[in-house]
């Protein structure tokens, strides 16, 4: 596992509760040193007690020697320059399984793309995971379903067997485009509710914006070759109403902190750290556009960024046609 | 409108808004005598303030004289005797609007069948309506969106025409089965929604349960003739996340005191009214058997009721297969 976030902690707890063996990457020593000696993660997982059996280090190649599975947890941006620094060091057949959800900004390339690109690798030795996995939930052991996604249905069928345990089930299925895109966009509606939530709006505006936000997920997700039953199930619809719901996303705080009348340069400002919903706006319209995808949720998020949209008026605005329409 | 409750108030007042003379029949003289001079509901609706316009009866025959819409909101298991009395005042060609959500107990059938039934009317003079409408969040005046839905195109149209306002959108749609059979589901997925929430799992579960939840929704509907469109729109979708996100849903406090340990009977008596949601589980199922559809949730929701299966275990057994399955 490389990246001791919160994500990948949470992640490696989960393998080793299911009985593998497993050794994780931390950038700074005193981390590593935390995990492997206390069993804590004090910064990302406060209060969780992780797996006897997991081990950190510090030392990338310690942590690939021998692996057969690799479990990417990396800041999205980061990932191309992480993968050119440990590209030799990875086993040869190990799997790469991505734990990302974003889009490179730039090339607006989704994470399992800048893995094939970066490593060379066969699609079938390619692997992603969605869901709706709040990290911290997760960590407590609380039911929760995720996916396992790749070109290959036996190398997702063999990541899924591994990453299950008593609290933590696995679904499979071969739709990489549509489970990587739920993931980006979902932060993108996050963002949308955050703002209603912020105005003040309640349950029946979200509902409405969560339900066409999905709509608007699918489309896109569709035009690049997605499947519409994955944006239904737990990569889309799922890991969007988690999304939405918890109180602790940083989308939904940054939205929540717009629709109450800071501006985007406060809000960075406030929240000392980004917002992948916030980064991945601009990426998006335009990968949105390239395909002549209309999104109007997503449209008003950026106009609302911009400050040419008052966040009172996004939840009216959903539809500005005068007749009532089919939906 | 018939039926004076949060709801039929509070359509009342959208109506009203939306610049039509509404006049409304509540079944006790007093309630009807507070709306009218004081433009008040205060059981139902307390805090707020009615139209200036709307006014009230207790008598059928002053509220029907000369309507040219006529709604229903009363409770859907007296509808078709309610609908034996008012029979004969309804003006000819007026259209009959449904703002019920429920299906009858013993016949299983839909709001608008015992309407079709009871009334002999065609069906081109009924619609239905549906979506993620939490009564309170309308009557303040919270942006919300509905489906307006008949077999007749025309008549949907025109009643949505008639139902918006500046904070209320409707859409239209011609699947009547799929509208209704969405408003009576939800509250079953709401129930489990509810146990879950009572047990102590967070959002990661919940989310889960509602994806596969509208899965089950859409299969059963689906059998019964409706469009999957239909369950993944405002009806469907929108109806079942306002529905489980709000706190104020008996169905879901219903689940909620399950979950916290207390019988079936213990929550029927600590309730002191019913929740749809409960009543439904066993027509419902005895419709999905008759179909050979298949319904994990609402089948673990009744072992919850009847007490073989313990509220904690209902997130772990949403699939009991031992290999990963697709979705």
């Amino acid at each position: 596992m490389l990246g001791a976030g919160s994500w990948g902690t949470t992640f490696a707890k989960v393998l080793a509760d299911g009985g593998n063996d497993v050794a994780l990457w931390a950038r700074r020593p005193e981390l590593a040193r935390e995990i492997s000696q206390s069993k804590r993660n004090s910064d990302y997982l406060p209060g969780i007690n992780l797996p006897r059996s997991l081990w950190a280090s510090d030392r990338l190649h310690e942590v690939l020697d021998g692996a057969e599975q690799v479990y990417l947890s990396v800041p999205s941006q980061s990932l191309r320059e992480n993968l050119r620094i440990v590209r030799e060091l990875i086993p040869e057949d190990a799997l790469i399984i991505s734990l990302m959800k974003g889009v490179e900004k730039g090339t607006g390339a989704r994470m399992s793309e800048v893995i094939l690109h970066e490593l060379g690798v066969d699609p079938w030795r390619v692997a992603v995971a969605s869901g709706p996995n709040l990290a911290l939930e997760i960590a407590k052991e609380q039911p929760t379903a995720a996916v396992l996604s790749s070109e290959s249905r036996e190398t997702a069928t063999e990541v899924a067997l591994t990453v299950r345990n008593s609290y933590f089930r696995s679904f499979v299925n071969t739709d990489v485009i549509g489970t990587e895109f739920g993931g980006v966009l979902k932060n993108l509606i996050a963002v949308a509710i955050g703002i209603v939530d912020g105005v003040g709006y309640g349950e029946n505006t979200k509902a409405s914006i969560i339900t066409r936000g999905l709509a608007e997920m699918t489309d896109f997700s569709v035009a690049f070759g997605a499947r519409p039953e994955t944006l239904a199930g737990l990569a889309g619809l799922g890991d969007l109403i988690a999304t939405c719901e918890s109180s602790l996303s940083r989308n939904n705080t940054a939205g929540r902190l717009l629709g109450q009348g800071y501006s985007y340069s406060e809000v960075i400002k406030q929240m000392n750290q980004t917002a992948e919903g916030l980064s991945s706006v601009t990426p998006i319209l335009e990968l949105a556009l390239s395909k002549g995808v209309d999104m109007p949720i997503v449209s008003q998020v950026a106009e609302v960024l911009a400050g040419t949209l008052a966040p009172r008026d996004i939840a009216p605005h959903l539809t500005t046609d005068d007749l009532p329409q089919g939906e």
